[in-house]
């Protein structure tokens, strides 16, 4: 479909406080292992490999994550590591990465701190977006919406393009309940899990006609950048003049030429402890563990600890984490709050 | 009522299982402070203190427990400790204790493991069945049944005797639910709690009648003794004679001298976690915590934590307990299977 490289561009932005207190400041979600033994950067990686395919990765981060990065790797000198002098959101991220990429490559930007189930379903979307991005398409690949989530964006599905995908008819931000029903049942409407496919020439052409001073500065501190071995350091003077705006409004909504891949791969954002339990391989009562459990009477239990046996009686729908010096036991339902605790907030 | 000196005697004995892994085989429930700062075997004592008119307490325990007992002794030196070469269930136990006191005195015999909120209720009870037992009876106070518990034997009142109390017609077992219901309607029925009061000469030949063997053994035990200080020990050999049979069935059934004073003073056995936040204050919402904690839309949750903080969203009705390398998350229904946890059960 296409000839042009994959370059897969991973995002490994802040820290976020749901899955607290597995993940802290310190050692932030895509850096865990949460879903069997690699970590999700780890993972993510090894879902654009050289072996199915795609060129040497390149990594946007800030220089809080470099170590984790550097001790996960897999291959450091092959990869190309972007050290974001300050956090300046997705589209200036993917800038940069954009800039320091072959004008006639594909990039296949992926989130560092999702879980995909399906790995060949992942890839076979990743190569049809990648297609529609070699004639020129900035494309979505929209996850299949299985419930009417209202914490996720949507995109509507428009007329097809060969067969590879569709137009975007648009981008919705987050609905309310009664809305989000509504997308799921028409079948018309994908989940925006934040993986896209760009031409770079294209990626770059777009983002000059709806976000000129986000290039602009992109391209200043690529400019005065400096490399050291496969880190490349952008120049934050240059760099801080970048405004903050995520890819989705800076390019893709004003964009007439978006377009979506529907893929089915068992996604997850692993956005709050009940949606990594749902993630994980339970037993017939809905139960998982990792270190030592006990449960007994127990339903849809999450046990997560990293030394002290837990011993569970009677309890459903819930989550319970041992971290070092912080307990969290939470309901499914009130995972939502995690964010909020005051050991989550003031780390 | 009596010109008897009343001599507190607090059975300290096995370990138990149910408020694992606070309590733990070598760290028995009766030396926990588990209500408040002072554990229950300090409380014991202090609701018998000389202030209050009570004489030095003899102290039944076994070798395991002595280091604990020392060091929470208001007044070692003037305490009598009485160190069980094994396990002989409470008639012999009690037996050796009468026969290191003089035998017009009135034992006040009391388990170590409860909990009695009103200590002036306490020992008013207290003064009435010693008066009674100076009189010649074998005295139960009888714990006013609140609730149609099937966890504990109960007594049946009898005539009144003098202002002090009355006969017991008879000791009952545990009974079933429907039983217990009907029990705590009649308003006739009380629980018995293990605490009774004994004239000292009474005591020994009720025993002398009843369980003549036990009265055997720990007469040659006593007079194969030997005394350390403030410790006694009395001989093995003969000790491991006696018959294991509790008091209520060795002299209290079968005894025509039994009388009981019913007492309303806030007694809790602990014997589970549920019944130790029972005996807590809570907050508004029935929350109660031991240790850093944080609850957000919780209702009657108790956390004991000897360390990590504990968060908790969104339970009710849950006991959660860290201790070491321990955690215990239970529902307060399912308390009662927390002595049948691998980590209870294999310590």
């Amino acid at each position: 479909m296409t000839t042009s490289q994959i370059f897969p561009v991973v995002l490994c932005g802040g820290s976020g406080t749901r899955l607290w207190p597995r993940s802290r400041a310190t050692r932030p979600k895509p850096f865990l292992p949460l879903v069997g033994d690699t970590t999700l950067f780890e993972a993510t990686l090894a879902r654009c490999d050289r072996s199915a395919g795609f060129a040497a990765p390149v990594v946007v981060t800030g220089a809080a994550h470099v170590d984790h990065i550097e001790a996960q790797l897999a291959d450091p000198a092959g990869s190309q590591v972007i050290v974001e002098p300050s956090a300046r959101n997705t589209a200036a991220a993917i800038a940069l990465a954009a800039l320091r990429l072959p004008a006639d490559a594909v990039m296949l930007v992926c989130p560092s701190d999702h879980h995909i189930a399906d790995t060949a379903a992942f890839r076979r979307a990743a190569l049809a977006a990648a297609g529609l991005a070699a004639q020129g398409w900035l494309v979505s690949i929209g996850i299949e919406a299985k419930s009417p989530e209202t914490g996720f964006g949507y995109l509507q599905r428009g007329e097809a393009i060969d067969a590879l995908g569709f137009r975007t008819a648009r981008f919705v931000e987050k609905p309310d309940l009664e809305r989000a029903k509504q997308f799921v049942a028409s079948g018309d409407y994908a989940w925006n899990g934040g993986i896209f496919a760009f031409g770079v020439a294209t990626f770059l052409r777009e983002l000059a006609a709806h976000a000129p001073a986000i290039l602009a500065a992109a391209r200043a501190a690529v400019a005065a950048g400096r490399s050291e071995g496969h880190l490349f350091f952008p120049d934050a003077e240059q760099f801080a003049q970048a405004p903050s705006i995520s890819v989705d409004y800076a390019v893709m909504e004003p964009t007439g030429h978006k377009a979506m891949v529907p893929a089915d791969m068992g996604w997850s954002d692993i956005g709050s402890w009940d949606a990594l339990h749902s993630a994980l391989d339970c037993d017939a009562a809905g139960n998982a563990h990792k270190g030592r459990a006990e449960l007994v009477d127990c339903r849809n239990v999450l046990v997560d600890s990293d030394g002290p046996r837990v011993s569970v009686i009677g309890l459903d729908d819930v989550v319970i984490v041992v971290d070092g010096d912080e307990v969290l036991v939470t309901t499914h339902a009130g995972a939502q709050k995690v964010g909020k605790l005051h050991g989550a907030a003031n780390q």
